[in-house]
Order: structure tokens, then C-alpha cells, then sequence
């Protein structure tokens, strides 16, 4: 029995890009899992149960029934992944899914999925709104990297769909949510299409009213 | 014979933290290579050329003899790992290695080595000195977390010495040049020690003096 069909819990906000990426998995794999609501825009992250089991004090976290836990989203898809048709098995198409999941948490995350939290969950007046133009600059970038990967592949986990499209999937479907107009970029519609299509998907939670 | 023993050229910035991750690798694998120096803070990996093997425009890049690239230093030092003693073969525990890896590019390089850049590499009047602060503070926080990992624990990897500790060692050694003071986290300064004890080890290009 793989290792990850053990049952498993995860602490998960379902508004959370981060989170969509563990359970869209889990539900394209068929595994059995139990999800507990964590409001991490709230401070239940940070409360001190929650430090104990995740001193970094984030979403997602994937807890087993003998108490030990994973966190980091991506580090999780890995896990669950592993001996699927979802994650290669040649080690170095691994590491260029690797390499997308790691350009998706420093290139790619922190300016579409922050301008996303910027727009959705701050106050129209809220300081953090002048990091918008910044934000979108640079997720720009990042969408224009994945445009041109798209040019010529169509998936980025190897030659077929796994991890690093979910990994890479969760912000950039709502990058509309942050401002981003996702209509100058048609490799990535369609490749957002093909993910759509495939077996098992099941959609994010929408995100309330943007606050601006 | 291990894949990662075919020529390998490494495209990298010797002062830069995650170019030095997969030096250290290298060098502690035995493995040959062929370094390539590459100024990034004065636009080298923003030449077409460059931009045209790793359209995201940064360093590290290996470059296999057919030519075939891998990009973003965590995934470089999983691939060159790969079957060796630098990384656990065990599902979960590689798992963990990985969460660590995240970990370090998400919440710890984005605070310790740019703190580390702005102040060794931007003019003392340069705006970006305004964002010191909160660096600094969101730099201890990731800090902290190891911390509370070294108490329980002698590696980031597994049981043993290995990626996840060549990661966060990158930058974490050289956090004094960022303005951290080390000599507040006594668990961290030892493991530091441990791993500047390993077999193979290399110690990475000393940085300029800081520009304040």
C-alpha cells in the first residue's frame, strides 16, 4: 500500500491557493483524507497548538495518524505523488518538476497569490495596496516565463500532467483576483483549460468579493 | 554510472549563497565540473543568450554536455543527490528534505540574503535600505524556526548530514552580512560548525565589505 494511503488529515484554509494544491491532488489520487478549516488570514496559524505542530506557523500541513506532520505545500504534492503517474519516475524530469514547484514558491507565489491576498483581503484604504503596481510587475514576469514554457510544452511537469501544473495551477487560475489579466496570455488559457479537463479535478473554493 | 557524473557546467556567481549550494555539492561529491562565473548584480544573466537557456534570468543553471539545463538551486542539489548519501532514500523522510528546501526559499532567503544584498551590494543611500527593517525581522523569525529545530534535531536532512542542510547553510552562515547577529542562536552556530566539519566541505567567496 503506498505511504500516503495511510489517513490522513490536513489543516487547510480552502481559500488558500497553497491548500487547493493538497486537496485537488488528493482528490485526483482518490485518497481518503479528513480536512480541518484553519483561518490563517484570522491567526489560527499562530495560535499556540498550532505552533506546536508547525512552528512556521502556515497552511497546509498534512498530519498522519501517528501524529507526524508535513508542511510546505509542494513538499507535500512530492510525498503524495511519489510512485504515481503524477510525479516522473526519471530522476532528471523530477528535477524539472522540481525546478517549476521551486520558480512557483520564489518567482511566481509570492507576487500573484500576494497581490491576490492584497486585493481580496485588505481594506480598500490599506497601505499594503502601493505594493500593488510592484506585485503585478513582477508576476508579470513570471507569467510571461510560463507563457513561453507553454509555447512549446504542454504540461510542466514532464510530458504529462502531475505536480508542478497543480503546484503552478492554484495562483494562476485566480491571478484575476489580484489584478492580472490572464487574457494576454493564451498558452497559459489553454494549458489552464487542459488542467480543468483532466480526471478527478475539482475547482478552488471561490474567494469572497475582491475589497477593491 | 550516476547521471550527474556526465560534464557538467555550472553557470553560477561565486558570492551568491545559492550558487555556493550546489558547489559545495559538487565538491563534496567529488564530482567534476566546470564553473562558469556569472555577474548577476551587473546584468549577466540578463543578456538575450543567457535569458534564451533560462528565460527566468537567473543563477544557478547546470548545463549538461547535450545542453539539456536545469535551473533553481534546490532542485540542481535533489538531482545531483540523488542515490547518494546527501539525500534520504526513504519516501517520507525525503519528503521533510524538501519541506526544509521550501522552507528556505520561501520564508529564510527572501529576508536573509537580500538583507545580505542591499547591504553589501546598494549604495548607503540607496531606498532599499528602508526595507532593512523588516527583513531583519521577518529573517529572525525563519531563524527562529531552525533554532527550535536544532534543539531536537543535528540535521535538517534526515539522520544524516545532507541537501536540506547544504540549503539553509547558504545563507544562514552569512546572515552577519545582512545584519543578523548570530551569537543569538546557539543552536544554529553549532550545527554551522558541523557542517563546516563535513568531509569535502568548501568555504563560500567571502563578500565585499558591506557597503555600510
Amino acid at each position: 500500500m503506498p505511504q500516503h494511503n495511510v489517513p490522513l488529515t490536513v489543516h487547510g484554509m480552502s481559500l488558500s491557493g497553497n491548500c487547493y494544491k493538497v486537496k485537488l491532488l488528493l482528490e485526483q489520487l482518490g485518497s481518503p483524507y479528513r480536512w480541518i478549516e484553519v483561518d490563517s488570514v484570522h491567526g489560527q496559524t499562530r495560535t499556540p497548538e498550532y505552533l506546536a505542530l508547525n512552528p512556521n506557523g502556515k497552511v497546509p500541513m498534512v498530519e498522519r495518524d501517528d501524529g507526524r506532520v508535513l508542511v510546505e505545500s509542494n513538499a507535500i504534492l512530492f510525498w503524495l505523488a511519489e510512485g504515481t503517474p503524477y510525479l516522473p519516475a526519471d530522476g532528471w524530469q523530477r528535477a524539472q518538476a522540481l525546478s517549476w514547484m521551486f520558480f512557483e514558491q520564489y518567482s511566481h507565489e509570492p507576487y500573484v497569490a500576494v497581490a491576490r491576498f492584497i486585493r481580496t483581503w485588505t481594506a480598500p484604504d490599506s497601505p499594503r495596496r502601493g505594493q500593488l503596481p510592484e506585485l503585478l510587475q513582477r508576476g508579470e514576469a513570471a507569467l510571461a516565463v510560463m507563457e513561453q514554457h507553454l509555447a512549446a510544452h504542454a504540461w510542466f511537469t514532464g510530458p504529462h500532467y502531475g505536480i508542478a501544473d497543480i503546484a503552478l495551477f492554484a495562483y494562476t487560475h485566480c491571478a484575476g483576483d489580484g489584478g492580472f489579466e490572464l487574457a494576454r496570455w493564451p498558452a497559459i488559457q489553454a494549458w489552464l483549460a487542459r488542467v480543468e479537463a483532466m480526471p478527478g479535478f475539482v475547482p478552488m473554493a471561490a474567494a469572497p468579493a475582491p475589497c477593491a
